[in-house]
């Protein structure tokens, strides 16, 4: 997984039908001393982050797993909000 | 997902038989400033895109699963043209 | 496989239901010279790792195989404890 | 897909029983201003392509499936051969 | 695939289980020009390859068709070791 910071939410009018109705989420990743690198994701959030939430992002078909359905177009999900580490 | 600004279309007269008939695009990766990076990616285009657009395009199973088939030589699709942000 | 430098356990109070129950550790990827790069990867430990191991991380279908489940939304789990290299 | 410069075709008398019998070849990965990078890429080629080609890639499973199957040990396939871009 | 040169034979005495038996080597991929990046992998071995062979590295389930079972925590094998190229 990748640790990410939420940048904020991504619209997009024109999509193809299946990714209807998720919320989609654009995001930095974090580098080692959790400072934003320049890569920039686009993931699906079900569990409604908010902007500078500091998240981990699941990729391929464990990011399909989130959603319970590997038929969807979609390969980045966040899967937490980090709350403590040590 | 990944954020593109799409760059143009490329056509490819000799190819395997089973990317006949659709459209390719040529696209630049976005950086966490939404400018391009150096990153160049050819997906397939299902919503007609044009040169400029800030599109999102998913990868490997997930684009497969746009076209309905996971059959298919492909591993790049645009999924949406990115309308607003917040 | 990725080499990696555990930095430590993470925490995350919501998360999506299914990542329940597994620890987290943060990682640094190691380069050719065995420094620590600048990426960061979060994954899965069932080997109970602490700060300052030397481990392996297998990733994909890969990582979900460690834990004999690939319904979960899991894509990095840490697969051995680097003991010796010649 | 990749859009990648045509080095050269390279062998390997000692390989696994399954990569028996295909043409690979060695590639370098464009970027954005179609210079190339310095990734280097080894694929499997069935368009018989020459050195100096301009050729697109697919990856994982889409590579397999252009080979029409999925047991294969290869992960990179030449998909097409780039003929013109506007 | 990659190409990789091979740095030398690492061990792991905790571990999956499911690693159990396998050889794993240590690799730094190689760029366009062949020299080695700093980029490090870790794969599995069936070829027995020894420090400083030019080889290449197939990923994901391309890796675990290598060894017949799409079961195994691995995903990167050595296929092949480079002999001639032109």
């Amino acid at each position: 997984m990748d640790r990410c910071y939420v940048l904020g939410t991504i619209w997009a009018t024109r999509k193809v039908a299946e990714l209807e109705g998720f919320k989609m989420v654009l995001l930095a990743v974090k580098d080692y001393t959790l400072k934003n690198t320049s890569k920039l994701v686009v993931a699906v959030d079900i569990l409604d982050v908010s902007p500078g939430d500091d998240v981990l992002i699941t990729y391929g078909s464990g990011a399909r797993n989130v959603l319970g359905n590997q038929e969807l177009p979609i390969d980045a999900v966040v899967a937490g909000i980090v709350s403590e580490e040590v």
